[in-house]
């Protein structure tokens, strides 16, 4: 028997797609093998697995692996995995997983050498893309702070391309009150904004960005409130050569990561 | 009398959102306050404007600024508008543009130091994005190459913010032709890939990236065919320090046309 669209259990998991659910439930989704092979590296975050029989059969290591850990593994019909994913090629599979956001004093612990702080940013495929860039730059967390998308939203899910799994994550309120625990922890706080004082490669040509580093990004539409910019320790644009008048936030955020990021190797 | 959506002029413009009437006709829109202003710093470029009474008013200078230059500025109602837009609020102005690429042979003179070359990149607004990203960047051209996206294509248009206006843009045909063009006009030729053997932060500790450089970009999906890597000077890696598997196209481009641009300063 394949669960079909009006089997509880597919209707309570469709219900993820709203945020307000994924609120109540702690829950949200993730679609295709990738996503489910880096949330069974966390122990705990996968909950539930859905998977067309043909996909089940494609990923049996996968759907193997999730039976040994305990998760319900389901077939479906290919309606059923339609009304789950919100793509239209998710390769058969959808995971429920657990929310996996931690507290900011824990994601501060240590203290982390490089982090990203996402004030305000509303668009989901620019917060999961930054997401993705801020792991592959070495990044240890990833602050969603203010009032900013939801990480678990499944459009930022699918940018972030997996690295939503791979480093702390964090949602906090007040973005002043980031930047304050930030400084808190030893680490250097960055706004990143156009109108910047200070030009990115001066920073590094004076070396000093090889200090730990929190960079703080805010939307494209509105850029980051003044009062939030003044509070950081710098003001930081990233150079504009031509006659571009500003850079889109994924590319400014992947400029300013990779200079943190080579001066701190 | 406003122009309704009937009326054959707008009826004409209205084929520019496919591509082949773009082909056809050498015409394409660009939406907005902001295209039409660089439009019209480009002699020739700017033919025919539409806007609503109240666009019209309220950018009075520029629909001025457009009738002194000989272009046709034409009111428009809603409908009108809405049906020569793709966006939900272009600000009430849509203006029709001569093409404006130039012969590789012509973007290559010079030589310039910085270009991008897109090698078969499929999606408009990652092509739009990598185009403003190089003009950020001071690139002299952004070459199309390949089975690559149209640069007049109106997603394209409008994630390059302007930035089509403002640099070369070349449209060409085979990738090999277009490195071998470069490598004849003194450039450096760099393929970005994942795989490349060569680390983004090694070639610029060596000082490799001052010299006069054609990047190369393959789609996101497919990446850059092996043999086109094979055949450029080098196959570089932006260095991955976290868990992510790969950088997005417009993030690798950031860091590496910025590289090359600081390095070039």
């Amino acid at each position: 028997m394949l669960f079909t669209p009006r089997t509880p259990r597919v209707v309570a998991a469709r219900r993820l797609h709203r945020r307000r659910d994924r609120e109540t439930t702690g829950r949200f989704l993730a679609e295709g093998p990738q996503a489910v092979r880096e949330a069974l590296t966390r122990p705990g975050v996968l909950t539930e697995l859905f998977g067309t029989p043909a996909a089940l059969d494609r990923y049996a290591a996968l759907a193997a692996a999730a039976t040994q850990a305990g998760v319900p593994v389901s077939a479906v019909t290919d309606e059923a995995l339609a009304a789950l994913a919100e793509t239209v090629a998710p390769q058969g599979l959808v995971a429920v997983c657990a929310r996996l956001d931690v507290p900011l004093a824990a994601a501060l612990a240590g203290p982390p050498r490089l982090v990203a702080v996402l004030a305000g940013i509303r668009d989901p495929g620019n917060a999961g893309t930054v997401l993705r860039t801020a792991d592959a730059a070495g990044a240890a967390a990833v602050v969603f702070a203010g009032e900013a998308v939801d990480p678990y939203n499944g459009k930022c899910v699918r940018a972030s391309a997996g690295s939503l799994f791979h480093l702390d994550v964090v949602r906090a309120g007040d973005p002043a009150a980031v930047l304050a625990a930030a400084r808190g922890a030893g680490l250097r706080v960055l706004a990143a904004t156009g109108y910047g004082d200070t030009d990115l490669d001066d920073l590094a040509d004076a070396g000093a960005l090889a200090a730990p580093t929190a960079w703080l990004f805010g939307s494209e539409a509105h850029g980051l409130p003044a009062d939030l910019a003044a509070a950081a320790d710098a003001r930081v644009r990233v150079p504009l050569h031509g006659r571009a008048e500003s850079l889109n936030l994924a590319a400014a955020a992947a400029v300013c990561l990779y200079a943190s990021a080579r001066a701190q190797r």
